[in-house]
């Protein structure tokens, strides 16, 4: 009855307040527990004051991007409950109005709650809805706390759960971060480096196997694999995303959809999908799209890979730069600031060595997130809150970290080609070339020559009786950088 | 000239000796650091007796399985080297039956050497090529330990490097563990859990999130969410599996291909694809290739996830299947064996605890496999062993366990009926669905009523003046596991 | 020349100027590679700057605990070099003055930079030694950058290098954190438990193992496990403690003590035992203090065995309140929040959840540890910013989840007496007692058919030929409770 | 009844039949669920065969030392009983005997089951029990599978739970592993250490921080560090001991005692003492030690630390290592085996590879042991194989490994003392001693004109002004490895 009279109500005048709220101390809000005071200068409910009674553990608050696809979801629910006549028209429209404001960040103030909650995210869920309903109830002009005529559970979370909203915002969020930070710098990163693999495709050196030298190869080849492994990231990291644009949305509270009308996922997700440029879809099965959470393991697990290559790329680059003068140096990185407050004049490779950490972080986090995703029980995995910020932070430090270390060592990175040429002409392990004519065997008692005696290759090889035309003709670094085998 | 000689020279007889040396004591084998004592009755070399020596740590050995797959590319790099004259078609031959004997597991207890050895997987590569070279020498009548007419690197390893050759022999290991033992063991499962959950569609029971009672679904709703984790776990595993079929091979030493004609990658791996039936191709960058254990690590994490995945299944079902007196007990779970060696006619929830903690070894797996894939540094990752053995031990174990599994719990699991409709009975959160008609804020009365007063949902409802006609039209629990709202 | 005569020139005038910059726009400061924009309302200087250009990566900034720390070693530091003749003692005075408004947090909005910098925390170093300098030229009246006469390096960093100070700090921070936080809110949780433990000393209940009805013990003996496990955890930080104690303070730059005065690591030592109230001793051997990290790996791992125990403990409670119609619910959890948006009436165990997230992160967390310490690479770990970061995001939150995990759920729960006792009546494994008297096989068969017919235990025994006295003197749940073996 | 029969019958006569079983075929064992085929060459029973069938999971056998360690209880436990007449006499002596037939190895392959079974080991506890009955049964001349007069159960395992003796005998196998195994190769290779950084205590070198150079100290200050993350590594895997002493016999099924007489936790902990030489006592709270296994998790992190220590130490050595002709080369390891296939005259750094392979796969177990440990419920872990194959894995690989990693790199390295000088004259870093005398502005300049112009630090010293006098007396190489600061 009360719902057919709100239904029936004429459509009420919108005063365009803009967001704040004036009051000094608190008002009274409530809920199914009962009453609760919170600050007057805030948006916020009984259930929001309520968890940050219980949970202000650390400082760690649950991202502001969950609270934006949010917005989204809000939104998307009230233009679907309103088109269908759920909602009387002018509700959905307020609701989507206030949800703008949350999807455009400019209610983040009113979204405080920690990551340590309850495992549903169910008190963020309840923080959107009666954010939305305190401050369309201010659009209107009513008495904040009142839930009329926009009530929190009945109007703002209209055939939603926590349930299925929460991990829905949690894919959403995931979604954007990948997308828009982590995809588009990853990909920046892989063109500088190409554009130095290229820019190098000429330069010789001793390749290293086992830390030891090893046969040349180009700079530019060598390069060529940090491109591949960060293209094959790209591809990883792409294919994992199929699993998020299925949403859970519609499921409600234990993935049947109780509450939600028929057809209400597939209106929703279309759009959601419509409103974010996303290609959302239904989870075509809401039991595991609820009770687990495979698809930002799976993610996760992803950024792992990724952090694996980028902890090896940057590796390399911090040894390779090593020295000046007693390290290997045959990279010069770029001096971004002093790197010693007791050692004048040192530079150090800060960005590879903050890279490692980022790594690092991520494989942390991941571990975490994992063992997280398997302790789902029955219809719900209550572990969500742990997962996101994870997931969310790994993306954030290494979409950043790329940026920089792209920025600020790759970009800037050049050649000791002194400290090049000088190793090739050092080297014994070119020897190998000569191995298909005289076999390995004796190619190995040159090389332990030439290292025992203290000799060049050439030396060495040439008082074992190789013949010094044959072996200029095999031994020439730059050609043994290509496929080929020595003929006598 | 010795290789031009050698070419020449008549095919010579094959004795066909059965595998086997009857000889007692040692023999000198030798190879670039001098002479070696090995175990006469033993085909290998001074090589891997040197191995065996300074590597005697623990009892983890390689494992088979990249002996097997070595078998295949040292069988294909002799077909392709004889197909192109590099070596005399009888040394083709001769090698490629051998390699046969290597593929079969009829050479095994020829490939004794442990985990924890050079990084690189040389020994192990050294420890096939002696074995190969003298187990020919045998076959054609010659003196073990002469490496003549074939010897272990100039023939046997002829084209190749450890460092292209042991990735490929990773790659080809885990590509037959992942195709032949996980795939299919997983699929087994998912069939097996699809059939309970047509079975039990309209079994209807009482949904838990945050282990609290929820609103109801049926028994086949719920295990289909396993099916669907189940099948997401396939794809996923699948899609790792492309970066598997490309193989290092071809890249010789440090990535270049020398001492590898032109084409030679292209014609081996073509070839390993035709031997093993798997879409092997050349990988595309082969600098990644040997730099890098991605597609590995990839894999790893792909088990990682399908862990997850099984955890939270068998998890669920050794809470369900909890009682029989003081648990859940929804589910009765074959009785396999006796519980308790104190606690006469206890019977426990075995091969879902057995099928938890393999999924926590997976998981621990994988952290190391993760760390080694980091650790690469320049031309070569010096950590494959252990990358290696910890991918086919998670894909033996989940393999394994997931038939099992399926034997002796999934498949003889039913339903404690009468459990499943006490439960349903007494459940108050079926108030849920009265909320849309009355309001969350009543409804929630109701349920906190029902619970203070140790009521029935029904009675508390009718005494709190919900009509008898609309609760019954409304609160009917099969109805109730489908989407829909209900109307006053 | 320059020493000297600073050394002679007479105590200036202090300016008792507030903290605080009004100017606005930007000042030029310089360090050794060149000059550098700041914003004119901060005191930082040209090193601090760069870095908050070049890693402005995440969210993730220096813990200010850390800063905290560095003004107690600048301090220390500050007071012995005076005393030494080696700084004037007004300058060693002026600096102490500035290092206490950074030890209580009177600058804290001076230390910007990020976790992700280089990797021995050298920036963080410098930026607290431009703090002072600047801050101490302003007290003098001087030109903020000029570095006269309160120079960074020369003056504040005087006989110190961040290899030495900063692992220093670190030590201090985990120190207070650990002692101030972690050991206090550890020590309440197992207080309240223990106060619950002796509560329910006469309590009996069926116990559990495997999730299956065991044999009965009281609710007291359970939770005294839980007081035990707490006890050890505390013993075992306790422990870790001891290398935490010990200070590289003094190694300067690799560990040899370069550029300190012999003593000096003494000195400043005891200095700072005294300002901080811990027993800090010199590190026995600087080299291992500054080129790993391995005391707080240790207390990290710590912190990890801690949260697995927590975690045991919160997912027993959430077990044990499980239902309330369809669990467990042995035990009544506080109802601190409406726990769903959509299921009225619902009360979850956030508590709990909670807690088995901050354990969950607490192990990644630690992951992330062990990882970054074992990198480290000659004379330096240059890891120390994740390590530090990590290890006191651990301590922080779990201290806090501690004590809310107390507060809301240990204190407030309670026991369903009467569920506690339907178990125990309807129980069949308490036929264990009776073993020792008809032997396992007999017991065992009166169990299956207690189950197999829907028997009692005592219906079931006497069925099976067991005297109703022989029955009743056995079977006695509270004797159960404790040692002793029936005889006949 | 029965029992007291027993308990008259005179002792019977003992054939001294040795180990071993003739028949052929199967026969028919049984437990509480029915009759089982067994083979007839194994004393095994029913429970051993089911378990078989059940967990064929992989190849990870339960280890042996967890059945060595039985061996100690039942013994343990029959002395007790015995003395106490709860066993006759010559029962006692006889479960005695086969127990020590256990402890001693010679009935290891009667213990064939797999790590992936019941997760309370109650199968590995059974194997123990059955194949005590019927190897004493055997030197009875009785009927094997009759259970009569040596009960599984009723006399083997009298007093007895396996949930309170696997643990038990995890603690007792973990304690022999580590100070047996584990210590002392720690110990072994901690002195060879000390003996290395006493030969070159006078050997000056340059050091590196962040990889790049820094000022100078002695190798064997270099190798003391090692040597005291060693020796750490001793007393924090000491301490962690404390909590394996802690026996949990006696608890019986949930930490009662039930069906243990009062004394027995006690006596037989005492009996342990006595037998296996280590300070067992019974631990002070059963229900921790049952329902945990944060002993065990304690001891894992510890070998984590370890790991950690170990990783930078092998790392540091492999690079020290790198070359020889174009890495750092400062160290020169033995060549203990040919290094590739490919290259001839390669030497690679194995054992420094083979150090870091099984560090990272402890860190890897030890993630297993966490999450397992975490896993608890109620009155049991039911994650105790896992746990404890992790636990003896890690010790056991590390152990082997600190030896061969001891005597085939630590031991045979030795220094290129030409590349250090050689280092020492280049580097520019000692700049820093110049510091304090003319302050890190100037200094500063000086390290970048060296680097710039290509000078030496002395010519760019010089040629900014330095005397020659004041460089040569500041710039001592050696006089710089120890504290102390120049002045003008």
């Amino acid at each position: 009855m009360r719902l057919r009279s709100r239904a029936r109500r004429a459509a009420p005048r919108i005063h365009n307040v803009p967001i704040g709220l004036k009051a000094a101390g608190t008002r009274t809000e409530s809920d199914s527990l009962g009453e609760v005071r919170v600050p007057a200068d805030h948006y916020w409910g009984a259930q929001t004051q309520r968890s940050l009674i219980h949970f202000s553990i650390g400082d760690d608050r649950m991202p502001k991007a969950v609270y934006h696809a949010y917005g989204y979801i809000k939104k998307s629910a009230a233009i679907v409950n309103g088109r269908a006549g759920r909602l009387p028209q002018w509700q959905a429209d307020l609701i989507s109005r206030v949800a703008d404001e949350v999807i455009r960040g400019a209610l983040d103030s009113e979204f405080p709650l920690y990551v340590w909650q309850t495992g549903s995210g169910t008190q963020s869920n309840m923080n959107v809805n009666e954010v939305i309903s305190n401050r369309a109830i201010q659009l209107l002009g009513g008495r904040l706390g009142s839930k009329d005529p926009i009530h929190p559970n009945d109007q703002v979370n209209m055939g939603q759960s926590s349930n299925d909203t929460f991990i829905t915002a949690m894919h959403i969020a995931a979604v954007r971060a990948i997308r828009e930070q982590v995809l588009p710098a990853l990909d920046r990163l892989r063109d500088s480096t190409a554009a130095k693999s290229r820019q190098w495709e000429h330069a010789v050196k001793i390749g290293r196997t086992h830390l030891e030298d090893a046969t040349p190869l180009t700079v530019g080849q060598e390069w060529s694999g940090y491109v591949a492994q960060l293209d094959d990231a790209t591809d990883h990291l792409e294919h994992t995303l199929t699993g998020l644009y299925r949403l859970a949305i519609g499921g409600t509270a234990v993935g049947t959809g109780l509450n939600a009308p028929p057809g209400f996922a597939d209106e929703v997700t279309t759009q959601l999908a419509e409103l974010t440029g996303y290609p959302f879809v239904s989870a075509p099965n809401k039991f595991a799209a609820q009770s687990s959470c495979d698809a930002l393991v799976r993610v996760s697990t992803a950024l792992r890979v990724l952090a694996v290559s980028l902890f090896k790329f940057a590796n390399d680059l911090r040894w390779l730069g090593s020295g000046p003068r007693t390290g290997l140096h045959e990279l010069i990185l770029p001096a971004n600031e002093p790197g010693s407050s007791i050692m004048p004049g040192k530079v150090n490779p800060t960005q590879a060595e903050a890279m490692l950490m980022v790594a690092i972080q991520v494989i942390g986090d991941d571990s975490a997130v994992s063992m997280a995703g398997a302790e789902g029980n029955f219809e719900l995995n209550a572990f969500r809150p742990v997962i996101i910020n994870n997931v969310l932070h790994s993306a954030r430090i290494l979409a950043d970290m790329m940026d920089h270390f792209r920025a600020y060592l790759v970009e800037g990175a050049h050649l000791d080609t002194a400290r090049l040429k000088e190793n090739v002409d050092r080297s014994v392990m070119m020897v190998t070339a000569l191995s298909p004519v005289i076999g390995y065997d004796q190619a190995a008692r040159i090389a332990h020559r030439a290292l025992e005696e203290n000799l060049t290759l050439k030396d060495a090889a040439l008082r074992s009786g190789v013949s010094p035309a044959l072996y200029d003709r095999v031994v020439d670094p730059e050609r043994l950088t290509e496929p080929g085998v020595a003929r006598r």
